[in-house]
C-alpha cells in the first residue's frame, strides 16, 4: 500500500496523528460479544449500543440516541452542519456481530482483539473486526479528520449514524424501524459502510449486492420410516426424490431452471463487464483458499467474478432426512427436508421466488411423493448504485485521495451478499453509496476474522475527504 | 381362518387344550424390554435370556445353557431323541426386540402386552409380540404338542435351539458364536423361526432372505462451510454434488447403476415367478398401509412382490449436510453425507458392493469434490432354501396340516429383509427352512407391533408336525 505525502492531504495528517485513539476504542469494543442471533447475548448487544453512543458522544456527535426496537437496539446520531442547505449524508452499519462456531477453530480468542503482523501489514483479530465494528468505528476517527482538516466545528454536510443491532440475524425489525423513524432518517445519500474493496492496494467502490430468498423444501413419501427390507425397491423414498429433486436445480450450462426466474435480471452491459474485468482477481488463489477448489463451476458465460457479484443463484443450504446418526438403520424415511438460498440481483424480486419455486418444485417432484415449499415472508431486495451519479463522483474523489489515485482509476466491485440495504432506498428514497474498508480475505463469519489496520485507517481518511466532497456536490 | 376337525390331529387337540400356557408365557417374557440396540437395557437382554432359558427347562429340554458373547447372550437348548440316528433339526430365533420409538405412537405400552380384537381375531400388542418372542415361543408348547400326540419321551429328531440376543443390532457377534460352538450345534436341517406367512388364510413358506451391504458416502467441498453470498455461484457444493450423484443411484428402468451389481443375480426362473404370482397380494391395500403410496415404483418388468422378495436393491437410508436447524444459515457446506444399504439376492455376495460402489462413485462424482467411500467389513449374505429337497416336502406337510390344506397348495413367499441366516448356512453347513407365524401386518420394527394369535397357535402345530414328518425324511 503506498502511503503518499500529507502535506497536501490535512485528513491523512489528523487520522495518522491519531491512530491509536481508532485503534483503543476498537479493542474496548471488540471485547463485547454482541453476537445477535443468540439470546444469551441479549445483554451483551445492549451493551454494544451503550458502548457505541458513548463512544459517539465523546466524538462530539450532538445528538445521539438508543432506539429500542422489537429485537436489538439500534444506535442514532446525528451531527448537523451549520452551512444552510447542506446535504445530509446517512451512514448504515451495525454493531452486532456473527457466532464465533467453531471456537476451537480461532488461533486467538475471538473477543480478546489481538495484533498480528501480516504479509500485507498488522492486523487485528478479533470477531467484528471488520464485520461490522471496524467499518463504524472508522467513521469515528474519518468525522474528527473531517472537522479538523477542514477546521470546522460542525461537519460540512450534515452526518446521520444508524447503527442496526440485528443484521447478522436478518435484520428482522429493520424496515419497521426505518419506516417508524423516516422523519429522523431522512437524508440525500445513504452510506453503506458494511462492505469492502478488492484487495488492500485496490482502491475500489461496491455498486450492487445481491438479494435474497429462503426457502425450505419437504418431500414426504411413506406414513411412517419404513422397513427397508419389508418396502425397499418398491415405494418411492423421498431421499432419492429429494436427490432426483435437487439434481434439476441447474441445467447443463449451470443456469438455475426455476421457470422464470431470469425473467427479471437486468442484462450486464459491455461496460459493466469491462469495469469488472479491471478488478484484479487471482481465481488460483481465490479457488485455493477456504473454497479448496481446484475447479471454477458455475453458470456458463459468466467469469467467477460475475457469478458470485453480478448474477443469480440458487445454493442447497442443508438437507436431511432418515437416520443420520453412527452406524446404520435399514428404513425408508417417511420425510427428506432441504433448505435453499437464492441469491437475487436487480431487478428480480424475493417475493417472485415462492411461486417459481413452487411451480417448479410441483413440476419435477416424482410420483408418489408429497411436496411441501415453505418461502418465508421478507427476504431481501437486491440493490444498486447509480455508477454516473454526482454522489459516486464525490465517493470516487474521497476514495482516490485516500489512495493517492485518481478517482478514475478507482475500480467498481459488486457485493454478492445480502443486507437491509434495499430497505434504506425504498423507505427513505435515497440512494446508495458503499464505503467499507473489508478485505475477500478477512474471514467475515468465519473462525480468525480480522481487519487489516491500513485498510481501516484508509477508510476513516476516506470518510472525513467524503464529507468534503459530498459538501459541494448537487444531490438534490 | 379355518379350524378343522381334532380328531384326527392330536397336535391340534394339545395345542387348542393349552393356550392359555402360550399366552401367559408369551405375557410374561414381552414384559422384558429386551432392547439390545440401547446400552441401558442391556440387564433386560440378560433377564430375557434367562427367562427363556426357564422356560425351556419347564417344557422339558435335558439340555438348557446360556451362551455369552462380546455381546448379548443366547441361550442353547438340546432335547436329544431316543431314536438312534433321528436327524437334528436346529431352530433358530432372537430374543432381543426393536428400540420403541417414538414411544408416543403406540396405543399401548409397548411392554404391556395387551389383547385387542381384531379383524381377523385376536391380537396380542407388544414390541417383541411377533419379532420374534412370538414366534420362539410357539415353539415350547410346540415341543410338548409333539410329545404329547405322538406319546413320546423324547421328541421323534433331535431339536436344538439357538436363539440369540443381538439380532435386531445386526448380530455382529453371531459369526463368531457359530464357529465357536459348531461342534454343539451341529443338525442336518436349520429351521429359521423369524419370519411369516402372506396372509392369516394363506399357508406359506418363505424360501429366501436378502442378504445387506452397508455404505456411507461422503462428499467434500470448501475446506470450511462458505458463506453462500461471498462464494455462492462459483464454487462446487456437496449438496448439489450428493444430489447429482445419488440421483444417478438408479437408470430409468429402477435398475442399480452399480457396476456389476446385477452380474451375480440368479434370474427368476418362471416356476418361480408362477410360485409367487400364486400368493395373494392386495397391492392397492399394501400400498395405502403404512407405505401410504400411491403409485408402486422400483425396476421396471417386476412385481411389486417381486421387487420386495426376489431383486436386489438400493435404497438411501440417510442424508445430511450443511444446516439443518431452525431458520436459515446461508453456507455452502463443506461436506455432504448418506448412508446407503443394498438389498442382495442370491448369489450376490455382500463383499463386492465396496468395490462396485467405490468405482461408481469414482465415475459420477462431480469435478472439484472429493469423495470418500465407507463400506464396513461384513455385511450379510442373501440365502434361499431348495425348492425340491425332502427337507422342504417335510415343511410343506407340516404346514399344510396345520392349515387344513394340501401341501401341494402351501405358497412359497420370500423375504425382503435380512439376517443372520446365511451364517448358519455357511458355518454349519445345513439347509434353511423357514417356519415363521408373522403377517406382514404386523408392524414388526414399527409402533403398535402386534401378533395374531390364531397364526401363533397355527406356529405351534406346524411345529409340532415338522418334528413329526422330519422323523421320517431323508435328511442326510
Amino acid at each position: 500500500m503506498t502511503s503518499g505525502p500529507e502535506r497536501d492531504n490535512p485528513e491523512r495528517a489528523y487520522v495518522r496523528a491519531h491512530l491509536d485513539d481508532l485503534h483503543a476504542d476498537l479493542d474496548a469494543w471488540l471485547r463485547i460479544p454482541s453476537i445477535s442471533a443468540d439470546p444469551v447475548h441479549a445483554s451483551d448487544v445492549a451493551a454494544s449500543a451503550e458502548w457505541l453512543a458513548e463512544a459517539l458522544r465523546r466524538t462530539g456527535f450532538p445528538v445521539v440516541e438508543i432506539w429500542p426496537t422489537a429485537g436489538a437496539p439500534a444506535v442514532f446520531a446525528e451531527w448537523r452542519s451549520a452551512d444552510a442547505d447542506a446535504p445530509v449524508a446517512l451512514v448504515y452499519g451495525h454493531h452486532d456481530v456473527q457466532p464465533v462456531d467453531p471456537p476451537e477453530r480461532w488461533v486467538h480468542p475471538p473477543f480478546e482483539p489481538t495484533r498480528v503482523e501480516g504479509p500485507d501489514g498488522p492486523e487485528l483479530h478479533a470477531r467484528g473486526a471488520i464485520d461490522d465494528k471496524g467499518n463504524v468505528a472508522f467513521h469515528l476517527l474519518g468525522m474528527r479528520a473531517h472537522l479538523a482538516a477542514t477546521g470546522r466545528d460542525t461537519p460540512a454536510v450534515t452526518v446521520k449514524l444508524l447503527v442496526e443491532g440485528e443484521e447478522e440475524s436478518g435484520s428482522p425489525h429493520f424496515a419497521d424501524l426505518l419506516r417508524a423513524r423516516a422523519d429522523r432518517l431522512a437524508c440525500d445519500v445513504v452510506v453503506v459502510s458494511d462492505t469492502g474493496m478488492a484487495a488492500p492496494d485496490v482502491p475500489s467502490a461496491v455498486t450492487a449486492m445481491r438479494g435474497l430468498a429462503d426457502a425450505e423444501i419437504t418431500l414426504r413419501g411413506p406414513a411412517v420410516d419404513l422397513h427397508s427390507g419389508s418396502f425397499g425397491g418398491a415405494v418411492p423414498n423421498p431421499l432419492h426424490a429429494m436427490a432426483h429433486l435437487l439434481s434439476k436445480l441447474h441445467d447443463e450450462h449451470g443456469r438455475v431452471t426455476l421457470p422464470g426466474f431470469y425473467d427479471k435480471v437486468r442484462p450486464l452491459c459491455d461496460r459493466e463487464r469491462e469495469l469488472m474485468r479491471r478488478v484484479p482477481f487471482d481465481e488460483r488463489a481465490w479457488l485455493a483458499g477456504p473454497a479448496a477448489s481446484r475447479v471454477a463451476s458455475g453458470e456458463e458465460g459468466f467469469t467467477t467474478l460475475e457469478r458470485i457479484g453480478a448474477r443469480p443463484t440458487a445454493e442447497v443450504n442443508g438437507m436431511c432426512g432418515g437416520y443420520t446418526g453412527p452406524g446404520h438403520k435399514t428404513i425408508i424415511p417417511a420425510e427428506a427436508h432441504a433448505k435453499l438460498t437464492f441469491r437475487l440481483v436487480s431487478d428480480q424480486r424475493p417475493e417472485d421466488v415462492g411461486p417459481q419455486l413452487r411451480a417448479w418444485v410441483a413440476a419435477n417432484v416424482p410420483p408418489g411423493i408429497e411436496a411441501e415449499v415453505h418461502t418465508p415472508p421478507g427476504g431481501v431486495a437486491p440493490c444498486a448504485s447509480d455508477l454516473d451519479s454526482p454522489a459516486m463522483g464525490a465517493l470516487l474523489r474521497a476514495i482516490g485521495q485516500a489512495f493517492d489515485t485518481d478517482p478514475g482509476d478507482v475500480l467498481f466491485t459488486r457485493e454478492g451478499g445480502s443486507g437491509p440495504e434495499a430497505d434504506l432506498v425504498e423507505v427513505l428514497g435515497a440512494p446508495l453509496l458503499f464505503l467499507g474498508a473489508g478485505l475477500p480475505t478477512d474471514r467475515i463469519h468465519s473462525p480468525n476474522e480480522r481487519v487489516l489496520l491500513p485498510m481501516l485507517h484508509r477508510g476513516a481518511e476516506a470518510a472525513a475527504h467524503l464529507w468534503r466532497e459530498l459538501a459541494t456536490t448537487r444531490l438534490r
